[in-house]
C-alpha cells in the first residue's frame, strides 16, 4: 500500500518548519550566470556551462582562473541577474505542496556581498514572480543561517557555518560541488521530496 | 565604585546575541514620515508631528481618519523613505560599543508589506550609510522575528508574535504607542544602554 505509506510519512511534516535556500536549490542560478558570463566575455555558452555545471567549488569565482575572477564577480553583481532566475524542475510544486501539508515553509537566503542591497530587492521580485505576492512573507534574508530556527534547512552549500550551532538538520540539495559530502540526507531532485524529506526528521 | 560595577555588568553581555529592530528603535522613522506626509498633503508639519509622535497605535495608518489612510500608506511606500532615515540619538555609538564588547549584534527588521522589495534594498543602503559596509552582514530581513535566535530583541513594537515561541527576551524601546505595556525591561534612550541591557539577562 504505497499510497497509505506515503500519507503516513507526510504526517511527519505537519507543523514542522522547513527552511529552503534559493540559489541553486529553488532557482537555477547557474543557468542565468552561464548565459550572462558567456555574453559578457563573448565565449561559447556550452564551454562556460561545462565549467559551471561541473565545478568542484561552491564559490563561483574559485572555479575560474585568477585573471577571470573580477569579470566573474562583475557578472554576479550585474543588474537583473537575481530577478531573472527560473525555478528548478518541481521546486514550485514541492513548496506549494509542503504549505498545503501544513508546513511552515520559509525561504532563507544570503544576499551576495558584492550586491547585497539590489540582490535583496531582486529576491523579493523573484519570489513574487515565481510564487505570488503572498509568498514574500516567507522570505528571510540573512548572511547567517544558523540564527534561523527550523527543523530542516534544504541547501546546496556543502558546509553551513555561522555564529550559532545549527538549530536545524541540513538536507543537502545535490550539485556538482557537494558530491563528496557524506552523512547528510540528500535531495537530488524536487520530484523526490515526498520520499526524502520525511526521512530527514 | 561605579566604574567597576559598570564593567562587571558589561561582562554579562560578552558572547551574547543582541537583536535590534531598526524603525523607531535605531532610526527615526517618524521624522521622515512626518516630513513626507505633511509635504504630500500640504499640511503643517507640526500638526502632523503632534499626531504621529503621540499616537496610541503602532501601525501608523490606524492613527489617521479612514479617509486619509490610503495617502498614509502611499507615503510609507514612497521611494527613498527607508534610505533617508536618520539615527536616533546615541544609537550608532551604542551598537558600535556593543560590538566592541564582544556582542553578536544583529539588526532584525521586517520590510513594510506595501513595499517589501524596495524597503529591503533601502535598508541595506541605510545600514551602509549609517554604520559602514561591513555592518550590512549584520542585517536580517524577516517578517517573523520569532524565528531568529538571540538572547534579547530590542524593539519598539508592543507585542511581537510569529510562528514560534519567542526565543529571546523582548526589551521594549520606548515610544508613545507602547507606554501602557507592563512587565518588560524598557530602554527609553540609547544613552542608558549600559545600565539597562545587563539587567535584561
Amino acid at each position: 500500500m504505497p499510497a497509505l505509506k506515503s500519507a503516513q510519512s507526510l504526517d511527519k511534516l505537519n507543523g514542522r518548519t522547513v527552511l529552503v535556500d534559493m540559489d541553486n536549490t529553488i532557482v537555477d542560478w547557474d543557468a542565468e550566470f552561464i548565459r550572462r558570463y558567456a555574453a559578457a566575455c563573448g565565449r561559447d555558452p556550452q564551454e562556460v556551462e561545462k565549467i559551471v555545471r561541473n565545478r568542484a567549488k561552491f564559490e563561483i569565482e574559485e572555479n575560474f582562473p585568477e585573471a577571470e575572477r573580477a569579470k566573474v564577480l562583475e557578472t554576479v553583481a550585474s543588474p537583473g541577474l537575481y530577478e531573472s532566475l527560473k525555478p528548478l524542475p518541481g521546486a514550485v510544486e514541492a513548496l506549494q505542496a509542503l504549505v498545503a501539508e501544513g508546513v511552515d515553509v520559509k525561504l532563507v537566503t544570503a544576499p551576495h556581498p558584492t550586491c547585497a542591497g539590489t540582490c535583496a530587492l531582486e529576491k523579493y521580485l523573484s519570489v513574487e514572480q515565481i510564487f505570488g505576492t503572498a509568498f514574500q512573507e516567507r522570505l528571510i534574508i540573512t548572511r547567517d543561517k544558523t540564527q534561523v530556527q527550523g527543523d530542516i534547512l534544504i541547501d546546496d552549500k556543502p558546509k553551513i557555518s555561522g555564529c550559532k550551532p545549527c538549530p536545524w538538520k541540513h538536507v543537502l540539495f545535490s550539485q556538482s560541488y557537494n558530491q563528496d559530502v557524506q552523512g547528510k540526507v540528500r535531495l537530488s531532485s524536487w520530484t523526490a521530496w515526498r520520499d526524502v524529506l520525511p526521512r530527514a526528521f
